[in-house]
């Protein structure tokens, strides 16, 4: 029984140390560890398939949208990088540079691509010549690097992993619409698999992407109250197009610049899925992420016949991710580890069960557990994930929505950021002044101003001057 | 007319110039472009779809056999690359080095990864214990970089994609298994899904991996005649592990070494397939790894009906990767497009093929026109796909099997190398010295040593010395 326990005792309980209990969690639940490479991460089978599931579900949505795959290299010229003055800016501070290849000092700097809109650009800059060549849609899936002084798991790591699309269009307002588009595909994705409820909405210019015109943004809300960024979608106007002259013939022969959008998402959401979902026990996948939906665990598994009926029900739901935890490990231990691990549905089945045609299943999130008939388990358990599901989307939206307050006057948002976690709406003027005040004053900074506006009062919470957007506010990670 | 014909005027002939040729499919049929960074190569939609075909097929056999995937850093501290002796030697002076971090020089260079066993070692080194713990059988999806001095698109840049197993094992046994059998992964992939058939067996010492004590590959051959190595499977013995200090508590608690394998196959295999099938018409692709399989051309498609019936039969053919090519080019355009990019099977449908009930296949390979019913279309497509898959093979068999001589004595051997472009079966002493003869004297290198061993003669064909081995001699890319 010693031994039952020793999983779940490791963990520091997130009401205690709600950073701990995310460490913990990290690599209890064999997610990622440590690399020799400070500030870099080894991403592990369990973290990786999790990765893969998004992956697949994210590609899935952008082909069907239009979007083609691409594969640029990892290296920036200094002087390509330079191109766009902001952008630059933006990014130099923060990358790392490869001055020597083989035994050779380089003429030119490379830096390793903290993202790509350089290279890109540069591609579409030979290789748009017509609008016939127009829109481009493009993707990529890498890895990028970004020289953070501190790092966390997943949050925030010198090297991550990600999607970064890139297109081109004809006209401003198409690539308004797809920044739009992909900003959308990002939150259905969260909300329908991922079960994480998001405000979407637009950075204010303080907070927008280097060389951006406007950024959009989908913000999650942690289970500490915190927020999470959780991917991005930029429109640059015809910025880089000019910094790169990509230029297009239109039909009427004149020369034309393209617009352009970028858009992003990466293993940082595997850090939402954790914080989201989480509890004391660890990980909790939702069935739609989940590497694996349903963990059989024979009960008495010598006796004969369990092993047998484990491996025949494991048939049965071929239909889902079904593992048999078939180990010389105790059943206790098994429901720590597969608990730990998120699985959303355990399966117990042993001799009695067996003799009384029936299995037990126990729901992750709310540890219920209720007795089946084997005939008919395919839609018991079908069932049961698709409550599951829901259920905890609209638990996460619930807690989204509890912890989200209001604020008329400075006095008032500055008690609820101290004193409640989570966002709060409060309106703005519009100028920076005010967001750096803010963030001076109490932490928070502005996470976006949502696409669905409410007038909270007619001034702004800062300066009192008229109010020109509600915007949520927010500490983040 | 003369659009039509512009795409394949603009091929070299493969019999006139081999290497333009290919410069210029690769160039036509858009799957790779040249990129602002020396050495590195744009992959576009047609060549990463390719990829990502080749990526789905192999990672379902990696995944049967028990792989899972991880990722890794792209970092390796100078440290840890010289940690094992060989493969310092090997790699070294080949890396990309990355000397600052933001405005910051690093304390320690950090190599791009031009391979990562080092990491996978130190890796291993933490996180095995016990026997438990084995095997580790893990693979990574990734780019490298190796700074080549002279390069070309697919088959030698400075940065490529690829997938790297690295396992650990109990006992030599295991890993010897293990190095087989992701050979044997390869090579079946290869024969099966790209209708190349290869060549198994040993590389020589002076040609295997640096730090391995055995190294195996599969040898193509190209339609120039030269030798493509195209994937190959490393047993390290216990070396890395008596390097890195990866040892486990065995069951009768004794501390132990383990046995590791590395096994790679790259984005070079899709200069395979371009060299082994393609024609002077562009490429050819087998049906099993084309992006599209067959693209429907509407003849006279402004006549009322043609485009619906085609795409209605998209629709039919729903069970294949079907493109409708309704662009406002002119039908012969497009067919020279679709055979540029390789398109297995075309369908021609106009007004009265409609009137007859039926349409034109196309096979790309062959040229073959048929024409059949469109009842039971899917049927016919079917077929003929599946035909066309195996007569790829076939060919490709026969033109290796056309181009494999024997050689008995130095002379024969010098002058089958000088005239016939291929591979030559000899014998071989197993020491070094022939093999470098060999080489400086015909520009041959061995290739392998075949699993599948014949006795041409009794005599090493270079010192006359009993031999031990016939090997596989040819030119390579």
């Amino acid at each position: 029984m010693a031994n039952d326990k020793k999983l779940v005792e490791a963990i520091t309980s997130m009401d205690v140390d709600f950073a701990q209990w995310y460490t913990d969690v990290v690599k209890k639940a064999e997610l990622c560890d440590y690399a020799s490479v400070k500030g870099c991460m080894v991403i592990k089978p369990a973290g990786y398939a999790l990765w893969e599931n998004i992956q697949h579900e994210l590609d899935r949505r952008f082909k069907e949208s239009g979007v083609e795959n691409v594969y640029m290299p990892m290296f920036i010229p200094e002087g390509l990088l330079q191109k766009e003055k902001d952008h630059v800016e933006g990014f130099a501070p923060e990358v790392a540079w490869v001055t020597h290849g083989g035994l050779e000092e380089l003429q030119e700097r490379l830096c390793v691509r903290p993202t790509s809109e350089t290279l890109f650009c540069d591609f579409y800059a030979k290789d748009i010549h017509s609008y016939r060549d127009l829109p481009r849609v493009y993707n990529q899936w890498c890895s990028v690097v970004r020289w953070e002084k501190t790092t966390r798991p997943f949050l925030r790591s010198r090297e991550f992993l990600w999607q970064e699309g890139h297109t081109a269009h004809a006209t401003a307002q198409e690539a308004q619409e797809r920044t739009e588009q992909m900003l959308n595909v990002y939150a259905d994705f969260c909300e329908e698999v991922l079960a994480i409820p998001v405000v979407r909405g637009q950075k204010t210019d303080k907070e927008k992407f280097a060389g951006a015109k406007a950024t959009y943004t989908i913000e999650a809300l942690m289970h500490d109250g915190k927020a999470l960024q959780s991917g991005t979608s930029h429109n640059f106007g015809d910025g880089f197009a000019r910094a790169f002259g990509i230029q297009y013939a239109a039909k009427d022969n004149s020369l034309q610049y393209v617009h352009q959008t970028s858009w992003g998402l990466s293993t940082r959401i595997i850090g939402a899925i954790i914080m989201v979902h989480g509890d004391d026990n660890g990980l909790v996948l939702p069935p739609r992420i989940a590497p694996t939906q349903v963990v059989i665990v024979p009960i008495q598994q010598k006796k004969e016949g369990v092993l047998d009926k484990a491996y025949e029900l494991k048939q049965i739901l071929s239909g889902f991710k079904v593992k048999v935890d078939d180990s010389d490990k105790s059943p206790g231990w098994k429901f720590s580890e597969s608990e730990m691990r998120g699985v959303p549905v355990r399966l117990e089945i042993g001799p009695k069960d067996i003799a009384a045609g029936q299995a037990v299943l126990v729901r992750r999130d709310t540890h219920e557990k209720i007795t089946v008939s084997l005939d008919g388990i395919g839609e018991s358990v079908a069932r049961l994930l698709d409550e599951m599901q829901k259920d905890m989307l609209e638990k996460a939206r619930k807690h989204l929505q509890a912890h989200t307050y209001e604020a008329k006057d400075f006095d008032t948002f500055a008690k609820i950021i101290e004193e409640k976690p989570g966002f709060v709406k409060a309106m703005w003027c519009g100028c920076q002044e005010c967001e750096d005040k803010i963030k001076e004053m109490t932490g928070a900074t502005s996470r976006c101003m949502p696409f669905a506006q409410e007038k909270i009062s007619e001034n702004c919470v800062c300066c009192k001057k008229p109010a020109v957007k509600m915007v949520y506010w927010g500490k983040a990670y």
